[in-house]
């Protein structure tokens, strides 16, 4: 701690509160330099967090009353706050089972106000919690601080809708580094823009607000500015997206000046109404490797501090597999688009970007409209492959249903971090949209065991125009598989079928083939969520099996096969309900039970009951 | 068809485009006179029709090219598109089993573009129609007709932020009747009301519009005339959401003035870019009863067309009684509050919002704000009830995940018209949530039987400070049950265990209970479907009973049932997988096989089966 003398000394907000002014653009180095040395051992959002500090700095100065929050979007931005927040030395357990997680968490600190990971809902959340306080008589103000990529989200159109309307104290903190996670997209995007262009007009603006509220009426006549502001705009100002939704708009102001942040968060906290304070960040500020190159250092494995260089793992990931093969088939056929929502990257679909760039459509983080388009498609002749993580496919079960299935339109989804995804913990892992997705009427549910499975799939999904989902693991899976070809609803033989046979799906088949080669059972590949392979499952009744049936999720294709074979003894090997937390995806599956060990085990349980 | 002179020589568009535009006002009068006589008999979506038939009249003139395409959101406003296109004398099957469905069908007719039954999804799909238009070369241009309340939705929103930003040719038509089902809510309903109110600026406005259009550039020159209009927007012309969002603002105008509405709607058409026209219509229009109660005929059950009083069942429904006991527990529990996304009547909320309307709050057609902000009020120590209709849930069952559930956070959700829902068919069956909120982790899910049922299952709900969802039918319940106290977890038996039991949940509990009588065997009504009553299931183990496992949607505590109790033979009896078609709920019922003769076959042949 030597290196940081300054952050040593802090240990909560109270000390970073009676810190000297002058001394806290140092201290913002030093946060800088101590999350850049803990991040590169264990990985993380590295870019986001750095542009964050100054910002989390003066929030910190300013909402440090009673019952004062601070709510990130999203999250990943969040590692000053943690610092500062009495979590300084536990910062290096990151990410690592049992230690801090990646996203603030209620569990964790009474300072993190409302849990995150997915983007958008932190508006929503602190207008309820201002209802709340109003509502309760609770002292306290509200802050949430959300990216101008979240913003592109309509939860956070529906908030603004909402809270501009409500009048309670509310602060809106747009955290504009330019960028979600890939580069930012559409018309709100494009407003911004010309909003950060507009220094001249804000510093007329803010010049009126402060002789007003300063010199003549002082904080509590703010609903007296309003009115008189709202005369001037009309005449002299711009009107703004913002003031539309009902929010006081102030800035845009540098998110790296922090007196001046301070000043006018203050100002935005006193007006008591709701406000929206624009601040400019630098996404990946203060280090060299991370400013050249922020989407590198977006979501980052460990890394070399002074040279920024990654450790790859070299293997070619089902996300890389996914968008290759797609950007193949669209080759050989122009009817293919390609959809993401703010995931270019790690959907694997920016080689697709960069070769047909008018085949291929960022909605920005906006799943529902992703899905729905994707309908508007294929519903005039394209056919739209569309790319989410299925913690994100969540957000947009509904279209899924309601504008995809129940119109049998050809759209393919490719599920993506489907499974067990390590470190990123709760939020984000993809064990829940098996149970969803397989109520949802004609839709058929893939899932391929090795890379050459997962080619042969998406070809086969896209040739049978109707609606599919195709999930696919974080990370790689093995190649091979490719003997036994990819047929429409079929399963897959792997081993014969003996008294006990174990069906896995995905990447437990690879530690399903070496329990099954141990203990010499039978292995089947279920290749298909849904459909079931009704005729093998039928041979497997005939026989009187006793079956095992591996998936990495919550209890899924084991309920439907249990209800298939009511005369066969089926041991569901699934992930229990519930939460899962982070860990490597080796420790999760262990603590779920569905490791190598807990095969074994239900194999010989299903042989000893056999007498 | 003798009343309706004009109608009954219109077979199809083209008809219409042939008529002299003098007559279009009297055929306006027809269609709402045929339509006020259908659907008094078979009840429906009357108002919002009624107050678009003017509109669709005018969008069937200028859309009349190959490839044009018009959507309609929600699509219960497009009765008179129905009656243009071909379906005249099919109208009066409206909403029957086998005859014309209520909301677009795209198997109904070629004129029906895109399917819908849920909100906020017209911009998004136009959109993705304009898109393969134009990769596709294909003729065409794309109208979407959105509310003013389906406006309020994120996904409106998000297909906005992107189609402005596209450029490319996409008319929305905002049928502004000045409320969604209930009264509109929210920021952007206030800046409606303000452009309502801006007839002058718009009239000046359109007029530099075509002075430019028509006098100066020609219509090709449009981009021209954009930049034109901006560089004099910037100093004359007001600014608004939209053009905020990069589409082209024109009106306010009359949507009962067929005329001035072609004229805007061609111009729009013409400007090959993304453009809003505004009109403003009357909801109920031209229909005395309904003009004066637009929400009593916003879907309305058969009436007397003269009068226009509807027959009512007497019956109290689950709604009602939801609304009702969550006021008295409001009465008792300061830390209550109450939320709708636009169904304050629909929900049963309406006495709610009168006796505590600091504590109610509609959020306008916007699930997922509804349960995220939910979550911040229960973060900060309120207790928020929120009613929300099954296949609506769908729309926020990520929020349900991640803002309610991972952070165990005591918000109870009211999960209405759970189950088979009859008329609206398809997109409206409450069937799917029960295999999707199982799998959501840190939930309980609970059904009644009865309304006695339900009273005691809110409060228990409320009081155990945990996320609940309670599923309840649309329509009623009888009352009773209450001899067994509802116990959280617990199932009841209601005919002792023997060879065979019915385990039945929710509405066919009283199906059951006659079968069970009638065949003599054991009757357990599960109230939860999550959690099970394991204790229970256990002795039915040890008993080695057979089981029946009844539930009115697909397939869902019978997986769990099955999957638990390896060793038994289960028998669900649920709704297939798929979608289920518009009839009543009583022939849903029969057609998904879950009836009183589908349970008797299925416990006589357990019985058979038992040798």
């Amino acid at each position: 701690m030597k290196e940081y003398p300054i952050l040593q000394q802090l240990n909560g907000p109270k000390d970073l509160q009676a810190l000297p002014e002058d001394k806290l653009p140092a201290l913002a180095e030093e946060i800088r330099g101590y999350m850049v040395d803990c991040v590169s051992k264990n990985g993380g959002h590295l870019a986001a967090s750095l542009g964050a500090v100054d910002l989390i700095i003066a929030l910190h100065r300013v909402y440090a009353d009673e019952g004062d929050r601070i709510l990130f979007d999203v999250g990943h931005q969040s590692y000053a706050h943690k610092i500062l927040t009495g979590r300084r030395d536990v910062f290096t357990t990151l990410r690592q089972e049992g230690g801090l997680s990646g996203f603030p968490k209620r569990e964790e600190s009474p300072y993190d106000a409302f849990n995150t990971g997915h983007a958008s809902t932190s508006i929503s959340a602190a207008l309820g919690m201002a209802r709340a306080k109003q509502l309760l008589h609770q002292p306290g103000h509200v802050a949430a601080v959300i990216g101008d990529g979240a913003l592109t989200g309509g939860l956070a159109y529906e908030a603004l809708d909402d809270g501009g309307d409500s009048k309670l104290p509310l602060v809106v903190v747009l955290n504009d580094n330019e960028m979600s996670i890939s580069r930012n997209v559409g018309a709100m995007s494009r407003s911004l823009s010309r909003l950060r262009a507009s220094s001249g007009y804000n510093r007329l603006k803010r010049f009126v607000v402060r002789v007003l509220e300063r010199g003549m009426v002082g904080r509590r006549m703010s609903k007296n500015i309003e009115g008189f502001k709202n005369r001037i705009k009309r005449f002299v100002l711009q009107n703004t997206f913002f003031e539309e939704m009902g929010f006081t708009y102030l800035g845009p102001i540098s998110g790296h000046d922090i007196p001046q942040m301070i000043d006018l968060l203050g100002e935005a906290r006193a007006l008591e109404r709701p406000v929206v304070v624009h601040v400019i960040t630098q996404k990946g500020k203060g280090y060299s490797p991370s400013e050249q190159n922020p989407e590198k250092f977006h979501g980052v494995a460990p890394f070399s501090p002074e040279t920024g260089a990654v450790a790859s793992s070299g293997a070619v990931s089902c996300s890389e597999t996914f968008g290759k093969t797609l950007l193949e088939l669209a080759r050989e056929d122009g009817r293919i688009v390609a959809i993401t929502a703010a995931m270019r990257d790690g959907t694997g679909l920016r080689p697709f970007f960069e070769t047909f760039p008018d085949r291929a459509f960022d909605v920005g983080i906006a799943e529902e409209h992703a899905l729905t388009m994707a309908a508007g498609m294929a519903a005039e002749g394209l056919r739209p492959v569309a790319a989410i993580y299925s913690s994100f496919l969540q957000r947009a079960v509904d279209q899924l249903y309601h504008d995809i299935c129940l119109q049998k339109l050809p759209v393919v989804i490719g599920v993506d971090r489907a499974g067990l995804v390590g470190q990123d913990g709760e939020t984000h892992q993809g064990i829940y949209d098996p149970a969803m997705l397989c109520a949802i009427p004609n839709l058929s549910v893939y899932e391929p065991a090795t890379l050459t499975e997962l080619r042969a799939m998406i070809r086969l999904a896209v040739s049978r125009d109707e609606p599919a989902a195709i999930r696919y693991c974080r990370g790689t899976l093995p190649e091979g598989g490719g003997e036994a070809p990819v047929v429409y609803g079929k399963w897959t033989v792997l081993r014969p079928v003996s008294d006990v046979v174990i069906l896995a799906a995905g990447p437990l088949v690879q530690i399903a083939r070496q329990v099954a080669e141990q203990l010499d059972c039978g292995l089947v590949e279920a290749r298909f969520y849904k459909p079931l392979d009704y005729e093998l499952l039928d041979e497997l009744r005939r026989k009187g099996c006793k079956l095992v049936v591996a998936e990495e999720n919550v209890a899924a294709l084991s309920l439907y096969v249990a209800a298939y074979c009511p005369e066969l003894t089926v041991r569901p090997l699934c992930l229990p309900d519930g939460p899962m937390a982070q860990a490597t995806v080796a420790r999760q599956r262990t603590l779920g039970g569905i490791d190598e060990a807990a095969m074994i085990q239900a194999v010989q349980e299903l042989r000893g009951s056999n007498g």
